[in-house]
């Protein structure tokens, strides 16, 4: 096995057939009945009880993808706003993850300078070895405002430990135009963010890609285009597809000719399934696992049938 | 007492007569031998030590600086660094600030889209009632890349708690201009952060002030006045000073005229006054509580008579 992030993650791919990566995002109002009843039958305190609500969650969500995807992307800040028994979920659903052979990527988002930045680096990078790290995952995402000298920590820690991180470059919201967009000589600001982060992949190249990747959101395809021929060394994370309104032909740029370059990520939608407009009737609250197991088909089969991407990358072997 | 973020620093600040932020930024290696050995006889888990010593050396670090200072500004980071272990002493940490009467702006540098903003401010903010958010802090920093419509979550939690943010304008770094000072229509990117946090600060205004805050690092002084001109209704957040080159001097054009309008954070300079050049040979390790009482006093002076703005606080009584 490769040491290098990248390389790692292509494999858990190829392994696959598919570039899906599932979100884990717990959301107190959102979980299954079932998941609620047997945490308030284990505690009291409701901080506690949430805790446990989204620990079973996502280890019971872990066991339905990873039979079908390479990678997980637990949310941070869904377990912080629990607390100090949230981030201790957190910690044993990224263990538990990983233990069941998935990539894990952390999005937290984090940044800052410095000594300070390579703090960060050093919690949630664990890379190929899963106790290297407090936090254990693979890969996080990372915040470029504070300026490419506050990436270098993260790239650092990242090689070191075959870690993998994606800076932010467009994000999938409606107003990240506000800042991102900006022109600035000549291009917009996340264009000089792509520059930076491409520069970056360079230093860390193997088998054509650098362990320094970015997001980029399904929702502004053209940009995803665009900034796929800015990055050809960058593995991309593409979020906003599902229930942001990305759909499989917005993805279709991130992709290399090989089918390799990107993966796309369902949060609410696999997540949530058993709720949504497609598979609420036919599944129902209780059966909420084979509701998350049928979105994640679909949008396996949504990728490989609609993008030459996965077309090709279901064709690979 | 207000209910306002900005109008109770601002008490806090008359009451001990000085602008000045402790920053409580723990380091494993070089935290006091006292603390560690302590650690040490409690724990043989090494997370489990590096928490509890971070903890006992953050709360007496607090008893030092609560009768001198308005408030403290623990670094998430360092914590987050230790796994859950250090996110249980953060918690702690920061209530027993509170208790203490001083106001906690938790340094985690969160951002992030809609509701997993909203995630983040609900986490942090508890503004008045430190019980309102499991990490019980005033304020938090946060980090404006993902755009404009990515603060709103926030300046609503805040202002529903009477909590306060401080939004990353131009950070002390060497390499903060590689982004923030790229020119667009005119200005650097970091100006129009600034008008963006300008027109928050007016949606929350309360005698002068928004309860929304700018990071500017005392690291560049031109900047520090030019934007005090271009964001008058802005508490401002001053790191950079000591350890990373910022002098009194250089942080006089971030107040305004009365006094007000800034806070000026210390780190290492206070934490680890006891190995410093200036410090060390008086105190040694043995005394480092002496040390950080000595260099808190320090800023202080050299604050109240350096700048104009510190005298003028000093005699608004």
């Amino acid at each position: 096995m490769s040491h290098h992030y990248t390389t790692r993650l292509h494999e858990a791919a190829e392994a696959k057939q598919t570039p899906v990566l599932v979100g884990l995002d717990p959301r107190l109002d959102q979980l299954p009945p079932d998941v609620l009843a047997h945490a308030r039958e284990l505690y009291d305190d409701p901080a506690a009880q949430a805790a446990a609500a989204f620990e079973e969650f996502c280890i019971r969500l872990i066991d339905v993808v990873a039979p079908l995807v390479p990678a997980v992307k637990p949310q941070s800040a869904f377990f912080e706003e629990l607390g100090p028994d949230g981030c201790l979920a957190l910690c044993r659903v990224i263990r538990y993850a990983r233990k069941q052979g998935l990539i894990v990527i952390c999005d937290a988002k984090r940044g800052d300078i410095g000594t300070t930045a390579e703090a960060y680096a050093r919690a949630y990078l664990a890379g190929v070895d899963p106790l290297a790290a407090p936090w254990g995952a693979d890969a996080l995402t990372v915040n470029p405002y504070l300026g490419r000298d506050t990436l270098e920590p993260f790239v650092k820690v990242a090689k070191e430990r075959g870690a993998g991180i994606y800076v932010l470059v467009k994000t999938s919201n409606p107003g990240s135009a506000s800042l991102q967009d900006q022109q600035a000589n000549g291009m917009p600001i996340y264009q000089h963010v792509a520059r930076m982060v491409e520069e970056l992949a360079l230093e860390t190249l193997e088998e054509g890609y650098g362990c320094i990747g970015a997001v980029v959101g399904a929702t502004y395809p053209r940009e995803l285009a665009e900034l796929r021929a800015v990055m050809p060394h960058v593995p991309l994370l593409i979020p906003g597809y599902g229930s942001q309104g990305g759909a499989a032909l917005d993805v279709v740029g991130a992709f290399h000719p090989n089918g390799y370059g990107a993966i796309v990520n369902n949060s609410r939608g696999i997540n949530f399934a058993y709720k949504s407009k497609e598979f609420a009737e036919q599944f129902g609250p209780k059966r909420w696992e084979a509701a998350a197991e049928a979105a994640t088909k679909q949008m396996i089969a949504d990728l490989a049938k609609q993008t030459p991407a996965g077309k090709l990358l279901y064709t690979s072997f």
